[in-house]
């Protein structure tokens, strides 16, 4: 068992609709250091990749991505955003995505000037269920002309579709954690074994 | 002139409506290199501060926060929400803060089980104008009997009122750039002198 599959045990809740509450670590308080095992893990599983921009999706993503760029030369992050605001530019790249946690589609955005055609860029999430704001996010990628080298989640919801979908599509997909199976009630938590 | 008001005066673009657009570096494409600055300034202008929690809110300032952890020893980062989301506690601390880019209320809140009142917290964000999010953020903190030990700002608005009404209330708030001036055309940017 890895670090985080040993810290979802240790501290995940897991609750009647097959929610798994992390809030605790990862997506309300953040503790530094396991976002900081997190980020060195990504950088040994994305070691041999060029990386020129870090994308993710306000707001959790946010933490994983800038820990990220430190192992990758600090490099640029850049994040979607999921509402229109005065700061942001018309000229802009979109895309649509579900959101399992607030059960509503969100339009999310990138200004056009921050992905360019020579970018390689490594996506990175918290969580993922059934993958919609990583397609989205490959969508964004695609529509600049720049190439989506890997994506990194932290933890993957493996009943749900989202991993499957996006192997297919051929991208490397590396969850540092998929759970497999769970229950709120006696709680248990089934790790996809990955090997690794 | 310190590092970020060089980078302000080379990068930032001034709008007409008083909008200080810095989205190229700040919070939306983020420069990691600005940003270890950032946190390294923090540091040094809150070193004699003991400090168990940085707190701030979604979405950019969550990228400096868990940048300026790392030089407070990777204290855990806190960062309040403001939209309810199924993967909420219901038992959480709420204030209410509006927003200036997006020209509304919101309500933004903590779970309770996240701050305590031994709690020495730390409060960051990258930008401040009427000081309505921070003075939120300095209630959630009260609320739970917790003490506020600092705010740290990248960028104030200076002609904004914030500043003053945090000031006046006796916190150490600590701006590293404050812009106390600035047009959009001919474009020009004036920082306040802080001796520092």
């Amino acid at each position: 068992m890895n670090f985080l599959e040993e810290k979802i045990l240790a501290d995940g809740i897991v609750k009647e609709g097959n929610i798994l509450k992390v809030d605790n670590f990862l997506n309300h308080l953040i503790d530094m250091d396991i976002m900081d095992q997190i980020a060195q893990e990504f950088k040994r599983r994305f070691n041999d990749k060029e990386v020129t921009k870090i994308l993710t999706i306000e707001a959790s993503g946010i933490a994983i991505a800038c820990t990220t760029a430190r192992y990758f030369g600090n490099v640029p992050v850049l994040f979607a955003k999921k509402s229109h605001s005065v700061n942001v530019d018309d000229d802009k790249y979109t895309a649509q995505a579900y959101s399992f946690t607030h059960k509503q589609m969100n339009q999310v955005f990138v200004s056009k000037r921050y992905l360019s055609a020579g970018d390689k860029v490594l996506i990175i999430d918290d969580f993922m269920a059934q993958g919609s704001a990583m397609l989205a996010l490959t969508s964004l990628v695609e529509q600049a002309g720049a190439e989506v080298v890997g994506i990194g989640i932290a933890i993957e919801k493996g009943v749900q579709e989202g991993g499957e979908l996006i192997r297919a599509k051929g991208f490397q997909l590396e969850s540092i954690a998929i759970v497999d199976d769970m229950q709120a009630s006696p709680r248990t938590i089934k790790f996809r074994d990955q090997n690794n």
